[in-house]
C-alpha cells in the first residue's frame, strides 16, 4: 500500500542485482495474507476465511463440483505463496510477479491458466490521496486467484452479486468472474477521475474568483495525478485487448463480448483522462496570462503615477532652488528667479502643474491605458 | 441534454461500481420518451405516434411489407427500452449503451442486426451554448429504431425527403435511413463550426483593434469547443470506416458508396476543425506578444521619463540646499555654494538643464527607443 | 474563387443540413463556365469554344479518332454540369464534388472512369494574395474533363505541349494529360513557395535591422499560408500515392512512371514547407527573445540611472531641510545641521555624492551589467 | 570509459573517412585486456585469468564437455581481438562493432553464432557521475564471449550464481547466461534510477524550501541523464524483443521465457524514465512560475511604495518652494503661498498627507494587491 | 554547389512551370563536367581522365572485362549528360534528377540497373559554412556512374582502397563500390556533426562564463543546421533499407551485410542528431532562464534601493518644506513645524531616517531578497 505522491519517487524493483529470476521477495512492510475461498455453482456458494494454505485445502476437498474463487488479501507470507504456487503449479516468474508489487496491467498466458495484473486506484477516506496497489489474478479450469496488497475491500459488490446469484456470475466460469472483478477495478477509475473532475471544477472558479500561485501547485499536483491514470489505463486497455485476442479456451465468447464492454469503458476512460488534462493545460495557460495581465496592470499604475508626478516633483524642485535675489551688496542679481517675485506666480505655478498633469492623464488616455490590455 | 460546459466535468459513467453488465440505468432528469413509426415503402409512408409499445405493434400489425423507422426522442423510461429490447431481441449490453449517454460514436455488428452510435452537436437557439447529445441506432432486415436523448428535431429535413420520396431513401433499404441520419448530423457540424469561424472572426478583429484579457478566455474557450468537436468526429469517421469495411449484408455496396461520401465530409471537418486550432493558438500567441510589446512601451516610456527628469531634479535639489554663505560672525564661508549668487546662475542652471535634457533624448532617439519594437 | 484570408473562415459546406445526396448547388458569385473542347491525335489538334454543351457533341461528331480534352472554366450553370453528367453517364456525387469547391484533393475510382480534384495555388497578379481554387478532372478512356473555378489559364503551358506535340502527350492517352496538367499544377506550388521563401528572406533582413511588433503579425501570416500550403500538398501526395497503386486500366504503367516523379515533387514541397515552417518559427523565436533582451536593457538604463541619483537626491533633499540654527532667543539650538555651517561643506557634499556616484558604477561595472546579456 | 558529460559531446565514430568496413581500431586511452575463462558444467566450474589467448586455448584443452564463458575486461590490444576472431570465426564488422564502443543496443544473428550488445550504465563511487560503457556479448554453441571496457565488475551477483549453481544457470546453455549477464546489466540501470530519483526528491524539496537559480541548471541535469537514459533502453528493449521473435536455435523457448521477464523490466525502465522526465519538466515549469510571481511580488512592492510616496512627496515639494511673500518694497505679493503663514497650516498639510496615503492604500486593497497572485 | 544559408531560401525547383518530365536543364553556375573513368579487375586498376564522352568510350574499348566507375564532377553540360544517357540508356527522368541537384536521397530501381541520390555534407575549409551538394549514382551490370556537383574530392580514400585493393573493393562487384562511396559520404556526416559538437561545447561554456544575445542566434543557427542534417540523414537512411530490401540481383546478400552496417551508422547518426537538437534546446532554455534571472535581480536592486529612500527622501522633503514660524506681525503661528526648532531635532531626525532604512532592510531580508532566487 503506497501513497500517490510516494510511489513516484519509489519505483526501485524489488531484489537485488543479479537476483536470480522467479525469486520472491516481500516488502517489509506488507500485510499479513487473509485468505478467503469462496467456491460456487448454480446451487449454492459455501465460503470460509482463514490465513494458511490449509483452508484452500479443505474447500477443495468439500466442494468437489463447484468453480473456486481463492481471495487474497495482502502478500507478506513468502512462504505461503510459494506453497500456493507449488500447489497449483504456477511458474515461479508468476509469484515474482504477484510480490513484487510495481507491474504494469498485463495478460500472460500459460499452460493450463493465465495471469494478470490490474492496478487498483483508489481515494483514501479523507479523499486527499490516491492509493495505486495491486491487483493479481490467475485463472485455471475451475478456479480463480486473486491477490490484493491490503484488507479493504472493493470488491463487495461482486460478492454480492455473487450470493444474489445476479447475472451470469455463477455460470459463466472464473473468467468470467476475473471479467467481473477488473470490470469493477475499472468501475472505481470512474470514481477517482469524478473526484478529480470536481478538483478542477473548483480550481477552475477559484481562477475566476480568487487566482494565487498555489493555483498553479495544484495544476501540477491534478497533472501528475492524471498522468499516473493515464500510466494505469493505458496498459489496462491493451491488456484486455489481449485478452479478447486470445485464444486460450479458458475466455469463452460470451466473457469476450463482456471484456469488448470493458475495453470502451477504458476507451472512455482515457477520454475522460485527456479533456482532464486539457483542462488543467488550459487552467495553467490562463493562470500565466492573469499574471502577465496583473504585471502589466502594476507597471501601468506604477508608470501612469510616476511619469504624472515626476515633472510637477521637478517643478516644485526648480521653485525651490535658493538662487540668490540680492548680492552681498544688496543689489538685485539680474536674471535670478524674478518668476519667485511675481504677483500671482504661485497660483500660476500650480495652474501650470495641473496642465501638465491633464496633459498626460489626456495622452495616455489617448493610447488606451485607461481601457486595454 | 447536457450543456456543452458540464458535460465536459460530468464523465462519471451511469451506474454503480459493481453494476452487473447490461444493467439498464436512466438519469432522473432523462425525458418521457415520445415514439413515432414511419413504415414506408416504395407506394406510401405510413406513421402514427404514441409514448408505448402498442404503437410499435400496432404498425407492425397494419404494415406487413414496409420498412419501419421507429424513432425515439428521449430515454426516460427504462421499462418501455427493456420492453422493446425482449420484442426485437437486442442484446442488454446494447440497451445499456443506449441509455447511458457518454458513448462514443461506434459500430457494433450483431447476429442479424448493427448498432450504431453518433454525437448531435447543436447550438442552443441562443447561439451560446452547445448541446452534445446521444443519437444511436439499431439496423434490422427491415427494422431501424432511433433513439434521441431530446424532443427538438434535427430529422425534419430527411422526414420531408421521405414523404416527398426525394432520391433513393424509400427505396435503398434501412441502412440508407441510417446513412440519411447519420449524414444529417455531420451536417448540423458545419452549422456548428460556421458558427464558431465567425465567432473566431470577431476575435480577431478584436484582437488588432480592441486587445483585452478576455481574448484570452475567449481563445481557451473556443479551443475547448474545437477539441470537443474534434473528440466527437475522430471516432465518428472511425465508425463509418468501420461500416464501410464492414461485411454485413445489411450494408450494400450503394450504401457504402454514401457512406464514402459522409466520410470525405468528417476528414473535411477534420481539416477545418485542425484550421480553426491553429487559428486560435495563433490569436494566444498574438495576444502574448502584444501582451509582452505592450509591457515593452509602457517600460519604455517609465524610463524615458524618469530618467530624463531624475538628473534633472537632482540638480534642482543641490541648488536647493542650505549650505550657508555667512557664519554666526557674518563672515563669507568659503566655497559654500558661491553659484547662488552668480550673476545669470538661475538661467545657466535651467539652459544645463535643458541641455541634459536634450542629451539624454538624443541618446535615447540613437537608441532607436522612439520608432523600435 | 476565394481569397486566401476569406477562404480560412470560410468552411460551411455549400448545400443545407438534410440535402439529399449528389445534389448539385451553386454558390452564387460562381463564374459562367466557358467550354473549350480540345480533340487531338498523333496527327492534329482541333479546338473549339463554347458556352454550352452543344460545343461538345459538335466536336464528338466532327473528330471520331481523337482524345478528347473538355475544359471547362466556371461553375455557374448547374443546369449545364448536370447536361453534362448525364451525356457522359457521370455519378450525381461526382458533379457534387465539382461544384461544392472546398474538396481536399482525392482519387474516386468509378466504373470506366475515374475522378480526382487537386488545389490550384496562385499568386494574385500584385503577388499579396494567395488563391486557392479547385480544379476536378475527369478521366474516361478517350475522354478528359477538367473544371476550373475560374478563367485565368495556368495550363498554358501544357495547351502549347499539346500543339507543338512536344513529348508523349499526344500520345500517351487522357491519364498522361491528367498527369501533365497535375504536374503543371504542382509546379505553380513551387512558384507560390518562392515567393514565401523571398518574404521570409525580407523578414529575417528585417529582424536582424529594424525589428518591431509587425514581425510577429508577419510571421503568423507567414505561417498560415504555410500550413495552408501543408494542408493541400499532403493529401496531393497522398491522392497521387493512390493514382500509383490504383490498378485502373486508365493508368498505364508508363502513366505511373510519371507519377512516381510527381510524387517525388509532392515529398519535395513537403520538405521545402517544413523548412520554411522551421524557419518561421525560429523568426519568432528570436523575435520574442529580442523583445525580452529589449525590456532588460530598457530595466538596466532605468535601474542604473535611478540606483545612482536616488541617493544623491537623497543628500541633497538633506541638506535642503530647514532645520533652525537658533531659537527664538538668539541661542544656538545644538547639534541642529552644523555641516551647513562649516568651511568647505558645499564641495565636501559634492565630492561625497561624486563618491556615492562612482562606487555604484563601480558595483554595476563588476556585477557585468555593462557588457553583457 | 568515459564520462557521462563527456560523451555527451564525443560522438565521432572511431576510424577515419573512407575506412574499409571491418577495420579494429583501438582508441589511445582503451585499457589492456584481462581474460577470466569460466569453463561450466551441471559438476563443476573451473576458472582461470590471464590477458593473452594463451589462457583460453588452455582452457579449451583442459575442459571438453563444459560451457565456456570467456570474460574480457578491457579492449585495448587490436591484435588480441583480432586473434580471437579468427580462433572463434567471428565476422570483421562484429570485431569492429565490439572496439568501437559506441554502439546503440543490438542483436545480430550470424551463421552459428549471435551478437549483442548492452550499454553499461553505472554510478561512480562519489555518485555524481555516470559511467555509460560497452557490453558486447558473442554466443555460439557452448561458448559465450563477453566484452567490457573496464575492469570494475558488475557481474559478481552472476559469478556467485554460478559458484553456488544457484537456479537453472550451470544446465540452461550459454544464451541463458548471456541473459543473466543482460538482466544484471538492466537491474543496475534501476540503481542508477533509484539515485536521480532521489536527487529528484531533494530538488523538489529544493525548490519548495529555498528556490535559487541552479534548480533550473540541476533540472536540465536530470533532464539530460534521463534523455540518455531513453536512449540506452528504448534500443535495449528492441534488442531484447529481437532476441525474443528470433528463431535461433541458441535462444531456447525456456531462455525467451526469461527474457519476456526482462522485456517487462525494460518497460517498467522506461515508465520510471517517464515519469522522472515528467517530474523534471514540471518542477522546471513551477520554478519559471515562481520567478514570475517573484517578479510580480517585487513589481508590486515597488510600485505600492512608489505611487504611496510621490504625491506625498509633491506636495511637501510644493510647501518647499521659495515664492516670496513681500516684494523688495515689504508689500505682500498677492496669491503667493499663503498657505505658509496659515494658522496649523502644518498638521493640516501632514493631515493631507496621510489621507492621500491611506486612499492609495484602501485603492490598492480593494483591487486586492495585498492578498492575490 | 551552394552555400547552408542560401540554399534553404533556394527550394525553386529547376525548369519552368508546365516543361516536359525528363528535360534536363542545367543551372548557370554549374561547373563544366571533368570525367574520370576507373576500370579495374582483381589484377589491375586502369585510369584516364577527360571531359567529353570519348574518354568513356576510349576505356570501354581498352578495357573489356573490367568494372567501370565513371566519376563525373560538375553537371555543367546537358548535352554531354543527355549523350551518355543515350549511350547507357537511362530514362530521362533519371537524367533529370541527376541535374536538378535539389533531390532528397531515394532509390529507384529500373530495369537492368538501379539509381541512387545521397547528400554530401561537407564543411568549407575554413569551417565556417557547410556544403550540401548531390550524389548521383547510376550501378549497372559492370558499371558504375557516380555524379558530383563540384570538382573537390571526398572519395580520396576510396580511391586509394581501389588502388592498393584493400578489402572486397576490386572484387565485389559494382554495387559495393556504390556502398562504399555512400559510407563514405555518411562518415563525412561524422565529421561534420563533430565539429557542430566542439561549437556546442564553446557555447555551453559561453553559457556558463558570460552569457549575451549572441547565445540565441548561435543557437538558432545550430538549431537550424542540425534540421538541415536530419533533413538529410532521415531519407537516407530510409534509402539503405529500401537497398537492403531490394530484390535487384545487383545487390548480392554480402553488399547488403555491408550496407546493413551503414544502416547503424545511419541511426547512430540521428541519435547523434536528437542528442546535439536536445543540447541546444536546453542552451536556449536555460538563456532564456537566465535573462528572466537577470531581470529579476535587476528589478530587484531596483526595488530595494527605491523602496529604502523614497520615504527618506520624503522625510527630508517634509523638513524642507517652507511653513512659517511667525506671522507678519511676528506673532508664533501654532503648530507650524515646531519640529524644526526643537533641540537634537536634526539628528534625530538622521537616527529616524536611519531606522526606517534599517526597517526595511530587515524586512527583505526576511523576505529572502538578499539570497533568493
Amino acid at each position: 500500500m503506497s501513497k500517490n505522491k510516494r510511489s513516484r519517487f519509489k519505483h526501485k524493483r524489488m531484489g537485488e542485482v543479479g537476483d536470480a529470476p522467479g525469486m520472491v521477495r516481500i516488502p517489509d512492510d506488507a500485510l499479513k495474507p487473509k485468505i478467503t475461498v469462496y467456491s460456487y455453482n448454480e446451487a449454492e456458494v459455501v465460503s470460509s476465511k482463514g490465513d494458511d494454505i490449509g483452508v484452500i485445502l479443505d474447500q477443495f476437498a468439500k466442494c468437489k463440483n463447484h468453480t473456486h474463487w481463492i481471495k487474497v488479501n495482502g502478500l507478506g507470507d513468502a512462504a505461503l505463496i510459494e506453497k500456493m504456487g507449488e500447489l497449483l503449479k504456477i511458474n515461479p516468474l508468476v509469484l515474482e510477479d504477484i510480490t513484487n508489487t510495481h507491474q504494469r496491467p498485463k495478460f500472460d498466458e500459460y499452460e493450463g491458466y493465465f495471469f494478470a495484473t490490474s492496478r487498483i486506484i483508489e481515494l483514501s477516506a479523507a479523499q486527499d490521496e490516491i492509493f495505486n496497489t495491486q491487483f493479481s489474478v490467475i485463472v485455471k479450469d475451475d478456479l480463480i486467484i486473486s491477490f490484493q496488497e491490503h484488507y479493504n475491500d472493493c470488491f463487495e459488490a461482486v460478492i454480492n452479486r455473487l450470493n444474489l446469484s445476479k447475472g451470469a456470475i455463477r455460470t459463466a466460469g472464473p473468467a468470467y468472474m476475473c471479467y467481473a472483478l477488473m470490470d469493477t477495478i475499472i468501475d472505481t477509475y470512474f470514481v477517482v477521475l469524478a473526484d478529480i473532475g470536481e478538483s478542477l471544477d473548483t480550481l477552475e472558479d477559484r481562477l475566476y474568483e480568487s487566482a494565487d500561485k498555489t493555483i498553479m501547485y495544484d495544476s501540477q499536483h491534478m497533472k501528475r495525478e492524471l498522468i499516473m491514470m493515464r500510466k494505469v489505463s493505458w496498459p489496462e486497455r491493451d491488456k484486455i485487448n489481449d485478452m479478447i485476442r486470445s485464444d486460450s479456451p479458458l475466455i469463452t465468447p460470451e466473457v469476450k463480448t463482456y471484456l469488448r464492454d470493458a475495453y470502451d469503458h477504458c476507451i472512455h476512460i482515457m477520454d475522460v483522462i485527456d479533456s482532464y488534462k486539457e483542462i488543467t493545460t488550459s487552467i495553467m495557460d490562463l493562470y500565466l496570462s492573469m499574471v502577465s495581465n496583473r504585471m502589466n496592470e502594476i507597471m501601468k499604475v506604477l508608470t501612469i503615477i510616476s511619469v504624472i508626478f515626476i515633472p510637477l516633483t521637478f517643478i516644485a524642485g526648480i521653485y525651490g532652488m535658493n538662487f540668490a535675489r540680492q548680492d552681498d551688496k544688496g543689489h538685485i542679481i539680474p536674471d535670478n528667479m524674478p518668476e519667485l517675485y511675481m504677483h500671482h506666480a504661485y497660483p500660476i505655478a500650480l495652474a501650470a502643474m495641473l496642465l501638465i498633469a491633464a496633459g498626460l492623464v489626456f495622452i495616455f488616455w489617448r493610447k488606451g491605458w485607461f481601457n486595454r490590455l
